[in-house]
């Protein structure tokens, strides 16, 4: 194979769900493409981070630092609402219901992957919890071993502090059968039952 | 969604077999991606079709022009392989069976997909075929409608020189189950046997 063409498939295989096979088809494809495409996206690749960088105040990525989220006096100062990566801040955003500010931690605690309590951005979250006054935290990390042990540790991480912590409901999702959910989401549902 | 984020997901979905959920999943793993690695990713994709041109004789991407199958002495000369795409070409030399020279199609006859016969640098081929006294043109394109479509055109341009035109072998392969092959490929076995 040609050198370039196989460093070229070497640095697509090492994106994620990418395998060998798929990494030399992508890389032919980039070939036979148009040079005007493939200059783009190699551009726009390589100056990504220079371009978007984490929102030093709540780890969004923005073009401006603090991010235009944090910087919008019209939102709640007061509530936080903690998510595992920005993905997650969009697909709140999109919902509507949501007015305060978010802490992006970047990653779920997961010691089989390496990841620890120092890796998720948590003392940035205490200090915004201390010099901010926030009165309420939301933990928005999903119902997952992961997602739980996260949160577990963000209640920890803000023990003995005056907030109060709360976690998004786990249950059905609207418009599910109960006779496909898992046992867990079942179990979940009936557990977290709200008066009505 | 922040603009320059926007804009990667939006080239990474031209990619084939990248949808929008995964154009957008790519470009946030980019982002968390170490910077070195982005930047070394897009130089290499956006300078690709600088370091690499197809050759002018065989259509194979090279780094230099003529490639250095088309520059091999040791070569068969009299001999040309016609395959769809160079990752067939290697294919083909990986076997370690063929000692001839290529020609490149970039393609397939497909009218469905806007590709016809101008498309298919079959012009270049009959040009290599008188002017190089090629005695045999082994046509490699694959067993389906459009490679059958594209190995008849070929003997076409063919027509009339003194060359002869052979087709690459179509049947159970090797390890296959007559139970599970396909009719057709069945059927070819049968019909394109061989005297033992």
């Amino acid at each position: 194979m040609t050198d370039p063409i196989r460093e070229l498939a070497d640095l697509l295989t090492r994106l994620p769900g990418v395998g060998r096979r798929t990494g030399t088809r992508l890389a032919f494809h980039l070939l036979g493409a148009p040079q005007d495409y493939a200059r783009k996206l190699g551009e726009v690749i390589a100056t990504i981070h220079e371009r978007v960088r984490p929102c030093t105040s709540c780890g969004n990525y923005a073009e401006s630092d603090p991010c235009s989220i944090c910087d919008d006096a019209t939102r709640d100062h007061k509530l936080i609402c903690v998510v595992a990566g920005v993905q997650d801040l969009w697909a709140i955003e999109n919902t509507g219901e949501y007015r305060g500010r978010y802490h992006v931690l970047h990653g779920l605690l997961s010691p089989l992957d390496g990841v620890g309590p120092d890796d998720l951005n948590l003392e940035r979250l205490r200090e915004r919890v201390i010099g901010d006054g926030i009165a309420e935290v939301i933990v928005a990390t999903r119902p997952s071993v992961e997602g739980e042990a996260t949160s577990l540790l963000i209640r920890q991480t803000l023990e003995g502090l005056d907030v109060s912590v709360s976690r998004i409901a786990s249950g059905i999702p609207h418009g599910g059968e109960l006779e496909y959910a898992d046992r867990m989401t079942l179990g979940r549902a009936l557990s977290d039952r709200r008066e009505m």
